[in-house]
């Protein structure tokens, strides 16, 4: 698989996810104002719906109660994306950097560590053992 | 939630994603070059345990047939992060507006039929069942 062929499989990811966001804080903002649809909302999001953003979104509209809320869920979730996406190159590429150097320093210990700890390690856990028995 | 926290969950997801696409990379390399390794690769990946990149990587460094991957993969998602973040902004604000505007039309499309289509449509099935019926 391309680069470009990854990076519009993560686009469908990415798109997915901001549409559960959204559809998150319209559920929250509904439970200050609206209560019933609030729940009615959450209810009808459940089961792993969100998981197919486009396919939730054609079901919300035959439902007589989803109709009003698909105009605000696309809304909020164009809001979401271009506020989002101004961020996310940059926090992708630190944040990989950055768990990348903690692996890389863990492994280097790892393979670092000389089999005499290894075997102090042992000793030790014999000692504390045999000074357990003796006690 | 503020959308700098949406932004900072979506670095995971999106983390994870990549993590997963760079591990199915090096299997299919590892399927050309080491059939052996591929199989115990895929194997090591298998149950979900791509759905967190970090705690994968940890486990991979504690098995033996682990530790000379590791680096691969590390070099391979960062590769990876790189070239999709260059393109993943704008494709994500595409795909979301083009999205968006086939849902509003169809929402537009159904808001819009008159109750006289309805009501055709109705006609029409009855006209057919009674064909039916006649046959």
């Amino acid at each position: 698989m391309q680069p470009i062929d990854i990076a519009r499989d993560t686009t469908k990811v990415v798109q997915n996810y901001l549409t559960y966001q959204a559809v998150k804080i319209i559920i929250d903002q509904l439970t200050e104002t609206n209560p019933g649809e609030a729940i009615w909302l959450r209810q009808y999001s459940s089961g792993g719906k969100l998981q197919d953003a486009e396919k939730y979104l054609d079901g919300l509209m035959s439902e007589i109660r989803g109709k009003p809320l698909i105009m605000r869920v696309l809304t909020v979730r164009d809001d979401l994306a271009k506020q989002v996406m101004e961020h996310l190159p940059g926090m992708v590429c630190v944040s990989v950097q950055e768990a990348n150097l903690i692996h890389r320093r863990r492994l280097l210990e790892r393979l670092t560590q000389s089999p005499s700890d290894a075997f102090d390690i042992d000793s030790e856990s014999d000692a504390d053992e045999s000074s357990d028995e003796n006690t």
